[in-house]
């Protein structure tokens, strides 16, 4: 009965398209992990804007921005992380199911990134030299992952 | 210039649907937070289950529910709420723009709902009926904004 359900379920998400794509598999932490990520985002937008020279240095807002991409990176994201939530279950996901093979480090990367983003937090409030030495580090944590484990989207 | 950009943005918008929704006004902040809503959701589903005896009471899964709730409350959204990024700006969005408005009490039902979260997670580990107990807290919380601030979704 489950299976027929779940069938008929994405029988329905191919039709109906996007208005039901909640019921797509994984939809929920997809939109979660997604939300997180743009979250991420627009915070390192702040930070990267003052190291670009497009926004003026200011050492509390970047102090900010770095404080909260780090607590949102700290945020226990291990829920959203199921096993086969990636793109070939759902399209809405960009993640590769290469993310979840035995020796894929994605555990060496997220820490990686954990590190980077704890060093722009001791660096972006200090001055813009500190804030733009730390920039690449984060870069790489971002890209750890993103390379090895994202849809590719030119 | 950058008024006929808008423009042509809008405009693409509208023929070319989600794929290009990116562009729509706030999709960033609408995508970050609702993103974080369906965290906090997802969270929240962990309690109720047990609350409602669909799961069985497990005290170190039920805290750290607890404390993912408490830890996504107190990460700093302010970025996510700019003034006019309602439902009539972008349809993606179910928030009224009431909530901007000044008394809306905004303030205080966010105090409320982090109040309401303190409380699970002071409570969620303890015992099933401490957990059953700060329930209806957090649901008041969820709903203090929910009841006032969101499209009605019947």
């Amino acid at each position: 009965m489950k299976k027929i359900l779940a069938g008929l379920t994405l029988a329905t998400v191919a039709f109906t398209g996007m208005a039901i794509a909640q019921d797509a598999p994984f939809a929920r932490e997809i939109k979660a992990r997604q939300g997180i990520m743009m979250y991420r985002a627009i915070n390192l937008g702040v930070l990267g804007a003052m190291a670009k020279g497009e926004a003026e240095y200011d050492a509390a807002a970047a102090q900010k921005a770095a404080d909260n991409l780090m607590a949102s990176i700290t945020l226990d994201a291990s829920m959203l992380w199921p096993q086969g939530s990636d793109n070939s279950a759902n399209p809405a996901s960009t993640a590769l199911a290469a993310m979840w093979e035995e020796g894929s480090g994605i555990g060496d990367k997220a820490k990686a990134m954990a590190d980077a983003a704890a060093a722009m937090q001791a660096a972006a409030g200090v001055d813009l030299a500190s804030l733009q030495g730390a920039m690449k580090g984060v870069g790489d944590g971002c890209g750890g992952c993103h390379k090895a484990f994202r849809v590719p989207t030119n």
